[in-house]
């Protein structure tokens, strides 16, 4: 393959003059025309990493999130690469699964690599790590003043969640949820959801699961049997996560009840699998297309003008879809 | 922050024993403490641009495919990370969106910041950009004798799905796909449907969709709505994806046929949207898992040894998921 010395030659300049060329540094008119048609009779292809290290600077943004394989995340990792690639960035991805020292691992990483900044969603508290020459925005978790947060309305979604279920019938609502106390989205959709039934006066429960994420849909499966094995009343269950949703649609399908008649059920994210797939659960809705958008401008936004004032917090409402699992009004 | 002219100084040594230090050549034992001791002190991160360009090497791998929104790529994607991150590679996530030039664009930004190599799942002919001077794998299209291929046995999986639903009672099958020429790997799945039917004698048309992807599941409503409002006879589907399957029991809802009384259902995948989650549509299984270790392991070894032999075709079994759209035997 050409090298920088080849094109070079052909085009009767320094390397000086062809590297000044590559890294956008004003050369004369004539030497450019000849630099360039150099570079495309060489088929020369730059070096990247030279690029880099003379600009400390690169077109790599870190991407470090729990895991790729959920459809939210999924979803959200589609929409911000698009977001990135019209912006001219590219995406270093990071799978966390949520291991503290894998995501301190991955933010040393991002450093080493210069890269021009990190979008984070963390179940950790990382800000110690955080030095302010790197650009960072936070999905979900609020880390401090100075980074950008971009989140959804959990609150007002589990406030949504119980209204709804209320206003199509249901008189005993039950809130499903695993115990997560470092995951402060899932701890809004509770408050949000006890606060309204409080405001109310609705009758609830929250069954706060305390076990590992593995057997959840079995101790879960479990807790249904128990419950509606005799005359239940819930008549309305609220799940912090289509993924529980779906857990609690597959044990009723094993019990003497049915969805939404006796029990109405809604979920929360409204991610899909694939953008055509049709969804049964009814959810509360996540933009996340908005959520990955915003993010990107935020990152872009920090790493162009590195502001020193507190930034803002991006709070996006939620929505109601209705599907299969709740009545019709 | 700390740079490496900071470390020299605190270390007593020159810059350039520091910078060998850092890229792995060997120094005096004592310097190699002193220079370990002020990395620590001063919190030293080395620029990983620099140590790439002195190394013309890095430990990204570009991993190229259409899209990450699908079960299928993100369980993908999840495993391949798993595995380059337990050999210490990072992933530069690129998805092609199914665009050719996007493909292109790809591979050049790869040659560009001097990736270890390229893990490509690809549905163009990418060919005449591949230099030997860059390990790349292919997954599901065969490129060239050079480029080692990591492929499910679709053909295999084809006659499976086949046999399964004739041994289930099935009498007159429909096999449902969309026409993409470009992809083998649903090339093979339909050939090897057709094969089982004909060497057995079975009863069996193929629905071959023309249509673009966006409206394929209103379309093929229309299709099942007019074969099955009079008594069509198939009792036996096989849909070439997960997707498709998905789309036909959802239709089925609409009409009076049950599944899997009247007509069972095999899909092709048999991803999970998320690892806990129950599939309930009987699939043609691919070992996912495998694929991605494989493909890694391909990629690292003739990164290493850089072998001008042919790279041979890894084609990896599947296997039947029976779940609720097939009758028990």
């Amino acid at each position: 393959m050409a090298n920088i010395n080849d094109v070079a030659k052909l085009a009767k300049v320094s390397r000086g003059t062809v590297s000044n060329y590559i890294n956008g540094v004003k050369i004369k008119k004539d030497s450019a025309i000849r630099v360039q048609k150099a570079i495309d009779t060489l088929h020369y292809v730059p070096n990247q990493a030279a690029r880099t290290l003379k600009n400390q600077d690169s077109d790599l943004i870190a991407f470090i999130l729990p895991t790729i394989w959920t459809p939210f995340f999924a979803e959200l990792t589609y929409y911000v690469q698009l977001e990135l690639q019209k912006n001219n960035y590219k995406m270093l991805l990071c799978n966390s699964q949520n291991d503290y020292n894998l995501e301190l691992d991955y933010i040393k990483m991002a450093m080493e690599q210069k890269v021009k900044g990190i979008i984070t969603i963390t179940y950790s508290d990382i800000t110690p790590y955080i030095t302010s020459d790197l650009p960072i925005v936070s999905i979900e978790r609020y880390l401090n003043e100075k980074v950008p947060f971009v989140t959804s309305d959990n609150f007002g979604g589990g406030q949504l969640a119980a209204k709804e279920l209320t206003q199509r019938g249901a008189r005993k609502l039950l809130m499903v949820v695993r115990h997560l106390p470092d995951n402060l989205g899932i701890t809004e959709r509770i408050n949000g959801f006890v606060d309204y039934c409080q405001h109310k006066k609705v009758d609830y429960d929250v069954h706060l699961d305390k076990g590992n994420s593995e057997d959840f849909s079995t101790r879960l499966e479990q807790f249904l049997l128990e419950a509606y094995k005799n005359d239940c009343r819930y008549d309305g269950i609220f799940a912090a996560t289509d993924r529980y949703a779906e857990y609690i649609y597959h044990s009723f399908k094993k019990l003497n009840w049915t969805i939404p008649d006796d029990v109405q059920l809604i979920g929360f994210d409204g991610a899909k699998s694939f953008s055509s797939q049709h969804l049964f659960i009814s959810t509360i809705i996540q933009d996340v297309e908005k959520i990955a958008k915003l993010s990107v401008t935020e990152l872009l936004r920090i790493a162009m003008t590195k502001p020193d004032c507190p930034q803002q917090k991006n709070i996006i409402p939620v929505t109601f879809g209705e599907f299969t699992t709740t009545k019709h009004i």
